[in-house]
């Protein structure tokens, strides 16, 4: 711990991306001085390690937040929208990785490379992105901010761990099931919590949440206005079809965009992305260099790669995004926000 | 065999689509007076089976078409432009499923649902189109039809199968080091015969087949360029961003179009896919109700489901399309091919 840190909370701590949140505060220096695991009654009692520390997990309650400075919470949008105002009004500024307050007008949704100054607009509760939707509009606002941007459509080819540390068992146990010619057991996904349970094991399901009304499931409908909420940009047309893979960590996705000017040409998009924050470029078709899950994975940054001017829109250009669902799609851009309320001089000492 | 039908040779019969190609002539009953199953010299002698009847398949040599009054071939490139017109020289017919002659402009490339009157403009060869692309113009071809077509955009999720036997051995090798926590092996995947191999299992490759000077691979190529041949429409805009998955069987694809008309609803995309010829529409999100390699695996129909209005854009629409890369993609749609030539009265008696 440091003594000049913060009080900081971490709701959901024993989950994946709890853990990974406590991993990223102690790699990255956040300073810490008092560190709470919080969880649900069900996980409560157990142990999480943070800088060599074994820390006992406590059942999160209102009361839990007394003194905190920094709460990140990530332990399911009903838990978010039950206690992450109480912890507000007990002081705490609130890091909300679930879907809760994301469409809330009072409430920043903020990937630091893009938006980070929409922070300053905080009344507590800064809300983290969906996963796909933080990978996507990072390696895109280097490309917006350049050439302007009219337009995206994404395909998305994403992992399991973003339905859970079930879902990931899911997809092991189905796959020694068809390697040893069993009957495939569905109990999780697509969704938990709907209806039918479809096998994931070899196989691409095209839905990720449930379903809304006008045909998109709701994971689509995230990274369209997520994207517009975060670009601050309504006129941006946004679209998506989200699919589950067999792959463990990492989210990749097809994107087609239209930007605002012409003549832009992949060495201009190579360049925007050259040296952006948080981007690493993987474009080197020649000898085979393009990103993907296998080498992306356990890495902070956004991947980028397979850069193509559409062939017959001239403002056209298609791009392959990769990223760690867990690390920069969800506990380390919670981090990141950390870092900028702390830099923002947001965090009460 | 049926006294009345033809002699047929089918060039590559033991590989997988050969097989499956034997299988669907016997299954759909196509009119066969004799079957010659031809292989390179390093399967010559191996038995198959058609219509109970165990053959030795001999070396395929310009002589082996003597008498032959239709050959399908699916033994790659080299030995298609090799064999291809020998065995036009020799009065036979060729339907050939490699990438060898699909652009040559003498060379009819067919889906019998989108074009099969390009057939009466052969001159010996017809072309079976690539897999990716054969299911991709059925789904679009009624929609085409009914409202016009400006513009596809399509990311897909492709199965190891088409990369041959050995790519489907390998992702399961694989699967299994991953499982045991061995070393992963990696030969044949992304392409057999490109310099750097990757690991498929639990991961999603954005290559197939080998780059292009422009940055689209050829299987992207393939799909931008055979789709506007078959559909015969130059101006038609079309981009693809082609990618492996850990699947065995079975293309899945999101695609984004643009119809010429306005005010076309779901509803309307819905009519002109129901009741097409080699459609299944598979459309009900409220019951979790979409295609999936899973559920088209074995099947002959192209399965669309996730018909979505574009929110920006109102000639916008995008689809989810599934379909057996081994049968419509390939082995169904040549022996299609066969029964139109027999159905114009193209083959000779």
């Amino acid at each position: 711990m440091n003594e000049t840190g913060y009080r900081v909370a971490v709701v959901g701590a024993t989950g994946a991306v709890g853990q990974q949140m406590l991993k990223t505060l102690e790699r990255l220096n956040f300073p810490v001085s008092s560190l709470l695991p919080l969880s649900s009654k069900r996980s409560a009692g157990k142990k999480v390690v943070f800088k060599g520390e074994e820390l006992t997990v406590q059942e999160a309650t209102p009361e839990s937040f007394e003194g905190i400075q920094l709460a990140l919470f990530s332990a399911g949008g009903s838990v978010s929208k039950a206690l992450a105002p109480e912890a507000v009004k007990h002081g705490a500024i609130v890091v909300d990785n679930t879907s809760a307050f994301r469409m809330d007008p009072d409430v920043p949704l903020v990937v630091p490379e893009v938006n980070e100054d929409d922070i300053k607009k905080h009344e507590g509760i800064i809300a983290n992105p969906n996963c796909s939707t933080i990978q996507m509009v990072a390696a895109l606002e280097p490309i917006r901010k350049a050439y302007g941007l009219n337009k995206i459509v994404v395909s998305t080819y994403q992992a399991v761990s973003g339905a859970g540390a079930e879902a990931i068992d899911e997809m092991y146990e189905q796959t020694k099931q068809v390697m040893n010619n069993e009957e495939v057991k569905t109990e999780i996904l697509p969704v938990g919590g709907d209806k039918k349970h479809y096998q994931i094991a070899f196989n691409a399901i095209p839905q990720i949440d449930l379903f809304q009304e006008n045909g998109f499931t709701f994971e689509e409908m995230k990274m369209i206005n997520e994207t517009k909420k975060i670009m601050s940009d309504n006129t941006l047309e946004v679209a998506a079809t989200c699919v589950r893979l067999p792959v463990e960590t990492v989210h990749s996705e097809s994107v087609y965009i239209e930007v605002e000017q012409n003549n832009v040409s992949v060495k201009d998009i190579h360049g925007a992305l050259e040296g952006a924050q948080g981007i690493t470029l993987q474009d080197d078709p020649t000898n085979q260099v393009y990103p993907m899950a296998t080498t992306a994975a356990g890495k902070d940054d956004v991947f980028v790669g397979r850069v193509r001017k559409d062939l017959d829109r001239d403002n056209g250009f298609h791009l392959w995004v990769v990223s760690d669902n867990l690390l920069k799609g969800a506990a380390l851009n919670s981090v990141q926000i950390a870092f900028s309320l702390d830099k923002l001089g947001l965090l009460k000492k």
